[in-house]
């Protein structure tokens, strides 16, 4: 007899699937960033001691080994501290304050809004909630963003200064931003003069397949768009090495770049340039990165597949549940007919299970249509994800049923 | 026969006196907190996992060490990444956008003032001005600011909604706040119902003689006033440990806290939890940190000392001019004549002696008398400190020579 929804919460199960979390076996991969901790002593290789003030932008060599993992010039990118928010809020709350290259502090303007591609980024969503800036919902398809509804947008509303991107493994649909998207957000007339993709790599390295997927060189589409200033371009390590204890970069333009130092150079002397020693020393290259992030796919691979499975069995032909299968990333997506998502969530509690929030994923946590859930399958354990997968099937018949 | 400023040029030196950065010998002073950084391994005390998200506030005990350094409730302390500077800016751009607690955001009022002792730290200054809020010079005196001028302006304009206070071993002045002028700073009435203390706590440990000096708890005065949420206290581990790797804490009212947790909850997961585990490990307690300052104060009074004697050697009995013996801190004031600062900077450049530029211990670099000179002993060797107070005395003998 299979499971039931009642035969599940029987079995008393208390797990948290709601964070994109990286699980302990991931970070025992950088296992050697604090093993050899002891021995990467102090002096970067131009002889600049660690451990004292400055560098404001970051160490050289820090710089030198984003600019490979994101393909741009060292002289546009700044490694910054432990988190790649943190850039993007104080992007946002400097834009709001002093404005960006090319336009006036945001506050001076009575309405400002930002478009945000749905499903997307709950913490996105919070900053500009927080800075008082007007949300719009941008259809999201399977590579990218509905760009015919955002070159209307943006080349009408001069209220608009910015979209929010996730070109890789969109979080959490996993969407993959094609060329010609990429193209349109780099070329696309736009009302407000300062206008801005706040372009978040987030998921650059991420891969869940044999095919190491890519998208277009944003910073180079915009110069030759000549909108070279454009971009803002956010990543960090935290999901390759330590989750709270990474390196965190943005790259842009160089006036970007000269912007972001005239700011900051206001707030900090300069990051922990001994943290961004040891990744240096850790990582090495970006083919020290790929290797790592090959064994992050090993232990992470399944669990996906895991969720998969569980789901093709449980939801397998049920009418309007449909999720999808990422080729990268932190999440997947399950979409509940319309007007299930919360109350699947809610029976997935009682049974023990901590999901995201349903409307998480929208901007005032509000999915217009109820469906989405956004499920976190790195953090548990194998044996756990599969039952967590169950539990979340069984939830959502269970709340079908209740009809 | 003397040596003359012409005979000090012909040194070809070559020194950067313009910061109060640490010396390498000081920072060899917390080399285990490196060695020892392979076997610290990444399980605080509570079973936490450093390497990854969470922990907004900071790990447990890395606020257990920030309450037992400033004597105030774990509660009321927010350890954080490796400025104070950041937690000071922020407070400021968070106060503009959003407010502080029992007030409106700062941006909707058209002018928004801070009190500034003066001489005072040019960083604070630097803040104030970039986000636009006026800085109105207040005298100081060896107890603090004078209190009759800071009582009659905060009592009777609305505008006026922060003092920024070095209450220890203040930069540069090394005047130490009596307990009346802490007293009377949490006691007095604000027209503005927002006023705040910024308390920047950034010498409390670093001693230059025999007494430790301390100034009274200033969350208990404002709390005995009927003033709970009027201070917020800044402070870190950076001449402690690290320049660009250490810690930094905030510590407030319970609300204050609670505010700082909501704003900075948009901002960040957490902070690197690993650097404040290293922390916690290598300090210990608070009897731990003295000792590692009494080890500081070996390497840096003899520095101050050597100022003091070639001044005194070659300044002494000069008219109008002075210069203060501080009790702690990193900086020793140098008084010239009024109008004779800028020009004296200007010869110590051209003998190839870098000082801070005349002004800067002053709101918008302006020293309205041309007197004061910011010296910051600890980063050259013994040697060079004697060399640079001497080249720095005959810039100054020069300069009065011209006229």
């Amino acid at each position: 007899m299979p499971m039931t929804y009642n035969d599940f919460k029987q079995l008393g199960m208390r797990l948290d699937m709601s964070r994109g979390k990286p699980a302990p076996e991931q970070l025992e991969l950088s296992r050697a960033l604090l093993d050899e901790a002891g021995t990467t002593g102090f002096l970067s290789r131009d002889g600049i001691d660690c451990r004292n003030y400055g560098h404001l932008l970051g160490l050289p060599e820090a710089r030198e080994l984003g600019a490979a993992f994101l393909e741009v010039p060292v002289a546009q990118v700044v490694a910054g501290g432990n988190s790649s928010l943190e850039l993007m809020h104080d992007a946002l709350a400097f834009a709001m304050l002093f404005g960006v290259p090319g336009g006036e502090p945001w506050r001076k303007q009575d309405d400002i809004a930002v478009l945000c591609p749905v499903p997307g980024y709950d913490r996105h969503f919070a900053i500009c909630e927080a800075l008082g800036i007007r949300m719009i919902n941008v259809p999201m398809n399977d590579d990218g963003p509905d760009m015919d509804f955002v070159e209307s947008q943006v080349a009408s509303d001069a209220s608009i200064k910015a979209i929010w991107c996730v070109p890789l493994y969109s979080n959490p649909s996993g969407a993959i931003y094609s060329a010609e998207v990429v193209r349109r957000l780099a070329a696309m007339p736009a009302a407000a003069p300062d206008f801005r993709l706040l372009w978040d790599d987030a998921y650059r390295f991420h891969h869940l397949t044999d095919q190491k997927h890519s998208t277009l060189n944003v910073l180079d589409a915009c110069a030759a768009a000549g909108h070279e200033d454009r971009a803002l371009i956010f990543a960090s390590l935290s999901k390759v090495t330590f989750g709270g204890g990474a390196m965190a970069f943005l790259a842009a333009s160089k006036r970007n770049v000269d912007w972001w130092q005239q700011r900051v150079s206001v707030r900090t002397i300069g990051p922990d340039k001994l943290n961004q020693l040891r990744h240096v020393r850790f990582l090495r290259d970006r083919a020290g990165l790929e290797r790592l992030m090959e064994c992050h796919r090993a232990l992470v691979e399944p669990k996906f597949a895991a969720i998969a499975a569980a789901f093709a069995e449980h939801l397998g032909g049920l009418e309007g549940v449909t999720w999808n299968a990422p080729a990268g990333g932190y999440f997947i997506s399950l979409y509940t007919p319309p007007g299930f998502a919360k109350r699947t969530v809610a029976l997935a509690a009682e049974a023990g299970l901590v999901l995201t929030p349903a409307g998480a994923a929208y901007p005032y946590g509000r999915d217009p249509d109820d469906r989405h859930l956004r499920i976190a399958p790195t953090f548990p354990t194998l044996d756990e994800v599969r039952l967590a997968a169950l539990g979340i099937a069984l939830s959502l018949r269970r709340a079908l049923e209740e009809i």
